[in-house]
């Protein structure tokens, strides 16, 4: 690698990424990437603060001064000290909380305290004597007596998966095991020196983000995403259900390429962590109702139609075997339970891992997805109360004429000054179409001066081209972008993202409405999802996709709904918590409430300017 | 149907068929046949003792006599007066011990007395409200909810599988229904009118015998019986753990092939009883050790080898769906435990149907297949012994020459007497070959008459063509028989037999011997299977194959397997008793006693001829 080949450095769980030179260290990298890391020194590998934990990719070897402040075990965890590191390659860091600056903190972390892990899958390691012709006890009855005496329970027992599995694997091991142990039930056999993992998934209608964890500690191995497959039967929930209507083995297709695509990513962090599929003991998966529904392979008629009931909104353990997942061979899925309607286990996992419920402010969470969900939080109230709206894929690229993934050559970030437009890229490389991080702030800019009129409509007369058959501003023409395509957002894009934050802002308005608190009361707003990290708050505050609250209120906080994943992946406590979040929070229909349609229709325009509003930073 | 043409009477559980002229009642059918029914009137319709219930088949109506003598709950349930009623077409009967003479009783029923049914299913009644907007609750919170108030229990609970299936289900019965429920978890649902039923299997290496019942009575409502499919892969057991070993993915075709096998059963019986598939509850599968994993799908190597030990042979409780068979969509099918070897579940269903682990005489029992087990009970010893003979299936008409299945026109029953040979075919059709009855009986009078030596060898100048290559004994000319085929008994089929009865001989004799029993300190003797059930005792004696005790100690009872199959399917105190038959039962593997082999070729002879022995009855 030449030293002016530049490499991607990722930072978790705060999910932010940068392009930097190789030959800077990480905690430059950090500093650049906007993530202030704890250091009293000043980048002199004194004071020990910048701790970082290297994920995945190669770095720079151990200096004198981390040997000395770094403990063994942290060493041996690939714990580094940002200040003395270069990264080799690509690289992808953990950023455990301490080591965040206090303002950073405040704002990425202190809503996602992650518990201690505490498995339902347990290890007890046992030796059994081989069997010979005056002993004939069968492989599971040795088994079974020897992990009886072990663990002190005389209530062990197995499924025929298991036993299965038992005889080859037993004697591989040469009758010495690792015994996973679930409630009793005998799961998974590893050798001594392996350690038990865990998978955890965020299956989102449009994305799937697993992460594969080891359950003793609670250690991210590696984490991956993947489009989900079904999007070929439709890009959102309702055409998806739609489909099955109208071809009901429509729903047995998706169900298999979703567990597939799932499967997918399982056997490709497995591969990165250096791990088989057998280890992998237990996996936790959440997502909204429908999403789930596919994927168990469940009727969705019902759900479909009024009042839109699910099968089921109970938390379940499903034997991972029966959705095609590779575990251990007893291994289990945990489901968490859902909320209502499209309310699903992801909200849920969003709740816990922002801990929303038990926030002591008046609290918004806000999960901005291809289905948007928003609870509210009020101190004292038992109840939370969360509504579901149709927001569609457009925050997502999709829709869009040139709307694209959040990928290389996407326009993130638009800023019109008196002088010029200022445009980001991902990656800095040539413009190739908009991400929604970058939809968001173009049409925020178009309506700020004055190209939008708060009705959505392009004013024609200060357009470059007035009689366009279909109005469009032009961001990039064709000449500077990086697919001599021209970029530009039409008027059908300004309205795709009209109904897309009308659907939200309806949402937020009804919602608080129903509970009597005016918009100014609101002090906490947690916003989570991929798009809502990565918005540029006052431009959704400047098309009212927002309450227009002081900034200090809000807090971006990842994918929260993948993190609430994983701990309720390695802590008992953490579904404990789910199970009650689920019972606590109650579903507003919002389709049902007479007002709606007049109020989504109001939503769909932008809220007056003020003068004052001179630039958006 | 012309009054002429005969009609098939079957007798259950005794296992006893006749062909009669449909003019006759049922009672004299039943005298026929060797069954004595209770009838103090002598047939007068009179006394009303001899009950029979009419499983299959048309009867006459009912006469006055019957409606005076029958209470309602009897007609309703097809039980009849034997003497009043006649056949209108083949029929199967049922024939309740207290309808049985005292002798026969002795002999066949007292020895299998049903057990209450207490089934592990339970059915509970509940009415749903439907769901409105304004009570979404998802389709399984709102029955759990119902079902937990009328069972009074928190912890209600559903597989995956049952909640696929509850959407469409509890919709099209009007949110009533009966719920089937299975130590708290919800398995199925059925309409109010329906009953659950249960599945009962005795899953033998040659034949698979299978009875649906209905789970709260205990009534066996259809019985069915098919070759196992496996037989494409070896005849016995051994010869298809040998397929494995060179092809393991035979091992998953096997158990395809006999899940497929169980399933066609199971669809015929239901549709016979004019059920559903979906009332079927519960399942309960009996086998050999090597027939339950090959039908499990469990790994066969360790098995085949030694110490030949099994996967496992505790107790076990398989999703229905796993194996492909459709049931109740959470059913399950309770394996029970096996005892060593290949001395399976099988043997203890029989041991358990035929009350041998509580016999208050020293008792042999022997289930004779293609494998055959045999305990022994010795009263005042906590254990029972038990070993395992692969006897092949040479009884079973199997490996000879003109043998066949016990079907219309196989020869069951041979006797010379000082004029004449005199042959019985079953349904008196012209003979087509021998079952194994037959063969065996011909070879006890071969032996009597002295066309066989002790060693097995024909007496070559006794037969009429001395100088054949190939020795054998014509019993019918090809122009008597009914396919124009001679039917013969060759030196080869008389050394198969040989191979067979010395296989059972010396699992007896060194069963016994390990035991410091003389065989005359047997006081019982209770012989099960179909063969077993058929062979003539005599003949048996004859040969050598059972010990020379006096034949009042020996009681034939049917196919005590299957029986068991079906209590244990009934009744969770027979589950109970069977878990600790098979604890009790020590499991003697033969082939490690120094003494075997030299036992198996001393008991390949004949035992020396006794000169009382004139005739064989």
């Amino acid at each position: 690698m030449t030293p002016s080949q530049a490499v991607t450095i990722q930072f978790q769980p705060i999910g932010k990424r940068i392009q930097v030179d190789p030959q800077i260290n990480l905690l430059e990298a950090a500093r650049m990437a906007g993530i202030a890391l704890t250091s009293t020194c000043g980048g002199e590998g004194n004071c020990g603060q910048c701790r970082v934990q290297v994920i995945s990719g190669s770095v720079s070897p151990f200096t004198e001064a981390e040997k000395f402040l770094l403990s063994e075990a942290e060493q041996k965890e690939s714990y580094r000290l940002a200040c003395c590191t270069r990264p080799m390659s690509d690289v992808c860091l953990h950023i455990p909380p301490d080591s965040l600056d206090s303002g950073q903190r405040l704002q990425i972390e202190s809503v996602l305290r992650p518990p201690v892990a505490d498995p339902l899958v347990q290890t007890i390691e046992v030796q059994c004597p081989p069997p010979t012709l005056a002993d004939s006890r069968s492989d599971w009855t040795r088994l079974r007596d020897e992990v009886a005496r072990r663990s002190g329970s005389a209530d062990i027992f197995a499924s025929s998966a298991f036993i299965q599995a038992l005889p080859p694997t037993i004697r591989q091991l040469n009758w010495r095991v690792q015994v996973l142990l679930r409630k009793g039930e005998v799961i998974g056999l590893l050798p001594l020196s392996s350690k038990p993992l865990g998978l955890a998934v965020d299956l989102g209608t449009t994305k799937i983000a697993a992460a594969l964890l080891e359950l003793e500690s609670g250690r991210v191995l590696a984490t991956s995403g993947a489009p989900n497959p079904q999007i070929s039967y439709g890009e959102d929930v309702v055409s998806r259900l739609v489909t099955i209507q109208r071809n009901p083995a429509g729903g047995q297709k998706m169900a298999e390429l979703v567990r597939q695509g799932i499967n997918e990513l399982l056997l490709d962090l497995v591969k990165r962590a250096a791990a088989v599929p057998e280890q992998v003991a237990e996996a936790c998966i959440v997502g909204n109702t429908a999403m789930i529904h596919l994927l168990l392979g469940w009727p969705v008629r019902q759900l479909a139609l009024a009042p839109y009931v699910a099968a089921s909104s109970e938390p379940l353990e499903v034997f991972a075997a029966a959705l095609d997942f590779r575990l251990a061979p007893g291994g289990r899925v945990y489901i968490p339970p859902a909320i209502g309607g499209y309310v699903g286990s992801d909200h849920v996992a969003m709740i816990l891992a922002s801990e929303l419920d038990q926030s002591e402010r008046i609290t918004l969470g806000i999960d901005i997805g291809t289905n948007t969900e928003i609870s509210l939080r009020i101190p004292g109230k038992e109840t939370l109360m969360a509504v579901s709206c149709a927001s569609g894929p457009a925050f997502e690229g999709a829709h869009i004429r040139d709307g694209m993934r959040a990928a290389s050559g996407a326009i993130e970030k638009v800023r019109f000054t008196a002088q010029e437009m200022q445009i980001t890229t991902i990656d800095n490389e040539p413009p190739i179409g908009f991400c929604g991080s970058g939809i968001l702030d173009a049409v925020a800019e178009l309506y700020r001066n004055g190209y939008l009129l708060p009705n959505g409509r392009f004013d024609r007369h200060k357009l470059a081209q007035p009689e366009a058959a279909e109005p469009r501003f032009v961001f990039v023409p064709a000449e500077q972008s990086g697919n001599a395509r021209e970029i530009a957002l039409t008027q059908k894009d300004i309205n795709e993202i009209q109904l897309a934050k009308g659907a939200i802002q309806a949402g937020i308005k009804i919602l608080l409405e129903v509970n009597q608190i005016a918009p100014e009361q609101v002090e906490e707003v947690i916003v989570a999802g991929a798009f809502g990290s990565y918005l540029h708050l006052p431009s959704a505050i400047q098309i009212g996709l927002f309450p227009p609250l002081p900034r200090a209120r809000y807090r971006q906080v990842g994918n929260a709904a993948a993190v609430g994943a994983q701990w309720m992946l390695i802590s008992k406590q953490a579904r404990k918590r789910a199970e009650e979040i689920a019972r606590r929070t109650r579903y507003l229909e919002l389709t049902t409430l007479p007002g709606f349609n007049r109020q989504f229709a109001v939503a769909m325009h932008f809220p007056p300017l003020e003068e004052k509003n001179e630039t958006l930073e």
